[in-house]
Formats: C-alpha cells, structure tokens, sequence
C-alpha cells in the first residue's frame, strides 16, 4: 500500500475517536496546546485516562512538559473550535504557545500548574502518574489521574452521565475529519434474557 | 461521589468513543462477543490497535480466547445494530454464543481462527501480539497487529480514508449511550502560517 492511504486507512480503521486538546505548561513558561485523538478511559476508581504519545522527536513538546511538570489538562473540543483545534497539530516553533497562535484562552486553577482551554465545555486537570513504553513501535501509554473536573452547566445529568451532544462535543475519524454525534438511544445494563 | 455518579460521570468524561464488537472463538469451540469502547490506535506501520481489558474475572471469555487463541476480531457497530451490540455486555454463560444470542453472525476466513460479524460495515482480523499490564489498577493494555481487513464498498476515498458516516457507524460515551455522527469538516495537514 502506498504510503500515505495507509496512514489514513489504519487511523480510520479503529473507529471514532475522542476529541481532546491537551495542555501542558514548559519549564521556559511557554503554554502548549495540542489536538489528540487518542485519549482512553483507563478505570474508574482511581479515575485514570490514558493517552497514546508517539515516538519522542524533537517537538514533542506536549511529552517534554508532561515529564517536567506532572501535570496536563485534558479539555473537549466543540464543534465550532474544530478549525482551531485541528491547527493546534502544526508544528509550531518551541516559544511559541499554540493557545494564542490558534486562539484559545488559558485558564489556570488554584494549585495546578497546567492550563485549561477556557472555550471547552469539559476541561479535566490531570496529574501524571506513569507512563508505559510500547517497545513495539516506540510509543508509549501516558497515564494521569483526574485531579479537576470543570463542565459547563447542565452538561452532568442527574445519574453522572454527560450530555457531550448539548455541548456540541466533536469527534474525530483518521487524522483529519471532524464530527458531531447525534444521540441514537442509551440502553439499560444488559441481562442475558431481557423480558 | 456515589459509586453509580462516579462511574457514570468517569467513563463520560474522555468524550466519544468507538463502538466494537470484539469477536473470539474459544478452544471449547464456543464463540464469544462482545462489545468495548476502548480500541486505540497505537501505529500505521506496523500497523496496531489496542485496547483496554478490565481486571480479569470469572468470565473475560474474550482475554482468555485471545491467550489461547492468539486471534481476535474487531468490528464496527452500526447504528442499525446498537441493541444487539449492546446485549453482548449481559454475562451470558460460557457455553452460549453471543453472536447466537444477539443475533449477529459469524464469518470466517481462510486460515483465520477468529469469527468476524457478517453485520459489520468494517471487519478487522487482528493476530494478538502483546498484553502490557497496568499494575495501577490490574487492566491490560492488548495489543494486536491487523491481519485482515473487510470493508463494504464504497467506504474507502481514494486516499485511504474511511466515511464511516456512509455506514452509520456509531460511537458510545459512557458506558451505554449510543450515538451516530455526521461530518462538519476536513482539514488540511496543519502549517503553522496557513495562507
């Protein structure tokens, strides 16, 4: 197969995915703002989400920041950031901070070093717990904790459930096609034999 | 937080998340489905997908085919088949086929041990590589290498990418709420100075 319908085919392959910008704080106080698609839930109690990173180059930066803060905020894309989300993923230059250069906000909560995307309906601040290297391909499994939790108003129905549809929450298929789900139907637990 | 709130809220708050139907065949010949939300792609080449199995119980019929096995299959839910898909999370006895039992069903191909679901838009064979555990709460990251690949016609563009919207493909967010996407946009490789 040809190089690049590869890549596209094999990142559509798995399905929808999450859309998620991450935000870290450099050492040099420089903001990083980057579009993952990659984030998994990893457990409940501890509440851990996982991200896939890929292999270390020299950006990276997201990787670099995570390592020498601890910290990194997870925050939801909506509809209409998809654009400035989507360029978040150009490769800019190390001082500069893709919140001002793709227009996002920061916004920084007490005792938390990491900065939150103030236009997200859901931002989470995560603190870094492990990260697992996949000898396979030289990628590696990062790991945090939900340390915050910020969702717009009437976004947390009465159950915990989240209404990501009323918060036009996007989703993202291959490297570059952005979504909006429509709710189908929520099902009860399942039992082998419903009457 | 309440146990329910808590797992509820936890498991929403990563955003959308693909709809699989993971299909395995045990050494007793029974086969075995069953639906997660948590396939990641880890790599275009090789070309891996992961995801995420929970603490290992009496059932996890799925882990346990793939240790013995060494195949699996991953398969799109489409927004015709939620209810059935979602059935598969009942814990059925060993000895019952979901596929039976949910009223899918199966397919194999040549020289490939696991069953595929004939009622999927997008069939993937996966030869199981690797298990990496998470000690931070007993789950495993599984890793397989795609083997084979079935989509239906019409579903691949010319570079590779998939319209998973052509096949009502659904995604998930919680732990049983079902969704179908259509498509705001498409962006070019990001630049950092776009004309």
């Amino acid at each position: 197969m040809e190089r690049n319908f590869r890549v596209n085919l094999v990142n559509s392959l798995s399905g929808y995915k999450p859309a998620n910008l991450i935000g870290t704080l450099g050492s040099d106080g420089v903001e990083n703002l980057a579009i993952f698609s990659s984030v998994v839930h990893l457990g409940s109690d501890p509440a851990l989400l996982g991200f896939i990173q890929r292999p270390i180059g020299e950006q990276s930066h997201t990787y670099k920041n995570i390592i020498a803060s601890g910290f990194f905020t997870i925050n939801h894309v909506s509809a209409a950031h998809v654009e400035q989300a989507h360029h978040t993923s150009a490769r800019f230059e190390k001082d500069i901070s893709e919140f001002k250069a793709c227009g996002f906000t920061p916004r920084y909560a007490m005792g938390f070093t990491a900065p939150f995307v103030q236009e997200a309906p859901v931002q989470i601040g995560m603190r870094f717990v492990q990260e697992i290297k996949i000898e396979l391909n030289d990628t590696r499994l990062m790991i945090g904790q939900i340390d915050h939790v910020f969702i717009n108003d009437g976004l947390v129905d009465s159950d915990g459930s989240l209404r990501l549809e009323d918060a036009q929450v996007a989703c993202i298929s291959g490297l570059d096609t952005y979504f909006q789900a429509q709710r189908i139907a929520r099902f009860p637990y399942a039992k082998p034999n419903p009457k």
